[in-house]
């Protein structure tokens, strides 16, 4: 008997109950049944977002998302700054050069932060940026960005904060408002515990502002229709929503509010320091920083000698663990363990103990159970 | 205890075997099962879309899919016409104008159907359309038009066909290669019997040969994008699809291979007709017109003296049967009765039932079971 962990950075598990919620007989969008659910949604990602500003709504992947923070703020020829050390910093800057924008780019190595005070160097050159666009938790390496001390920098200027939160909503900390992100962007497919198929935008007065003179054309993902459709009385999309997604939403909220979002960033946190601490236990190198921010994915640098096909085959075929490779320039260079959302100890401890097992079986030398035997001191540390 | 009928044009009733299909564990979408998954899924679609085609495929609703048969054939300032006759004609026209087309309206009251030989007129006119935009099945109306006619004129010149198919796809019959549809866009949540979520473009040659001209920026909804993922030895999507809408699909395209498109077609079509047959046999007057092709979605205008809201209401709570009202205009003057997808002659028969005690209930004269009657004996004659 197989069981399987699925410990990839998106898709993630899903709860029982949310797949369940999901399989519920359909309802029609445009009734007061799904108006209730709709709002009671909308206000449970506030929640999860931290912030008062109204959170929009898409079938949609996250690219989709973050194509609609592009789309709604930019107008062609707007000068705005790129972050990026990873594939989805790249994506940031791919979507900019898209649409016309004068993106210029703040490049660092793959498993890099950005750094704040470059942000700050850059909005003083006085080039009149538009946006700053960064990365929260960037899921291809593990990095995740001081986005307080980036936004302390960019209230102070013209620009808007725009950060890509689809890995790391929910599961790294984020504090929307305290911290002066303008516009967060998020998929369901990470913490939120969901399958894919839904994008959320959360949009401040500060990007509300910038929306307005906007001349980039938009329908599908145009922020003023969806926000119309929110503040209607019965609220709903302008567009036919995912309803099976947005009812398990409801279940997936539901159970991350009876968690409490306390809980749930410490259960994260303490997750990422048991998986970075067996790592190093077992001999093996960290990829992502050693920091306690990486609570979504860690990365970590492929031993000497071991392929990584094999690896993860095995790890996948023999034990059920499904860890992701690198991306890009990443590829065969690192592997990821993924876990943000439905994840606790158990499944670090499984997946520890997997890759102990298969390298073993791959003939690297590593000490038996030191690194399971860590996983659960520090678990143990953290009250799990 | 109530037993609910959805019967409207989307969402549909969802078969239990799909929603279950789609409440299975996640799996990853860059995996050797995802890939064969999506090739499958691939090959059933060209199937129901009746083409050799690529069948591109995206996590949005079905005005996703509109948008990029806008986004991807266009350039601005290209001249395109436009047949519109009712809220979905509309969003045509709304996305060509947003997206700085030319459009040239050929209008027509709701409720009629598009007239092929304008569109011959307007093509011969020698304003160098580069694409023709139709609506296979009107949801907001019921009507379906006479894409095969329309297929005749546009194949001789320079524009490629474009239809709107997403409540007509798979309940009315649309022979996507030969009938000359350069573009069928579809949805997930009508005949393909699956939550909304997924959309669909099938592209012909001739249309890829204008999306290579195509200047219109585009990202999330990019075909070549798509087309490339498709292509891959391992066949996979641009950007996180959504999963397990994806594994649902597989589980409805099985069940409609199971059916076979002549047989499926024709229950739809008798669905159609005896709905229609059962609205006259009670002495009310249909909005849809009295037509074969119209399978999908029958519209009835609302009897005088009889409130929309309260005949609507009473069918939904006391009944358990959800037909839909009116959209735009239409909206308190005509309902309508869904039928596409996972619908068969008992749906028909308890929605008439219902429809006539609802309006006996509400004081509007007529012949107790002269519909109910009626549907059973357009079953009878087509052995249902």
């Amino acid at each position: 008997m197989k069981k399987r962990f699925l410990m990839t950075p998106g898709p993630t598990q899903i709860p029982p109950e949310v797949l369940l919620a999901a399989a519920q007989p359909i309802i029609h969008h445009r009734t007061a049944e799904y108006s209730e659910l709709f709002a009671r949604v909308i206000e449970g990602l506030k929640l999860v977002f931290q912030t008062e500003n109204d959170v929009l709504f898409f079938a949609s992947s996250g690219t989709g998302a973050m194509e609609s923070a592009v789309v709604n703020l930019g107008s062609p020829g707007d000068r705005v700054l790129v972050c990026s050390s990873g594939k989805f910093g790249e994506r940031w800057h791919q979507l900019a050069e898209t649409y016309g924008l004068e993106a210029e780019l703040l490049s660092y190595e793959y498993g890099q932060p950005v750094k704040p005070e470059d942000i700050a160097d850059a909005l003083d050159d006085g080039a009149g940026y538009k946006a700053v666009y960064v990365t929260h938790s960037e899921t291809s390496t593990g990095v995740v960005n001081d986005i307080e001390a980036i936004g302390a920098i960019v209230k102070d200027h013209e620009a808007v904060l725009v950060a890509d939160a689809v890995s790391g909503l929910g599961s790294a900390e984020l504090k929307t408002d305290e911290w002066h992100v303008d516009v967060v962007v998020a998929g369901s497919q990470k913490a939120l515990m969901l399958p894919p198929g839904l994008g959320f935008a959360s949009v401040s007065e500060k990007a509300w502002a910038l929306a307005e003179q906007s001349t980039i054309p938009k329908y599908y993902l145009d922020w003023k229709k969806a926000r119309a459709g929110i503040r209607q009385e019965k609220p709903t999309t302008p567009f036919t929503p995912a309803v099976s997604l947005t009812v398990a939403l409801d279940a997936a909220l539901k159970m991350m509010r009876e968690e409490g979002l306390d809980s749930l960033f410490a259960r994260h946190r303490a997750m990422g320091r048991a998986s970075r601490e067996a790592i190093k236990a077992m001999g093996l190198e960290l990829f992502s920083p050693d920091d306690e921010r990486c609570s979504s994915v860690t990365s970590v640098l492929m031993p000497a000698g071991v392929d990584d096909g094999q690896l993860r085959t095995l790890m996948r075929d023999k034990y059920g663990v499904q860890v992701a490779g690198g991306q890009g320039s990443m590829k065969g260079n690192i592997f990821r363990i993924g876990h943000c959302g439905y994840y606790n100890y158990s499944d670090i401890i499984v997946t520890i103990t997997a890759l102990e097992l298969a390298l073993r079986e791959l003939g690297h030398p590593l000490e038996p159970g030191a690194g399971v035997a860590r996983a659960e001191e520090v678990f143990a540390e953290e009250g799990s």
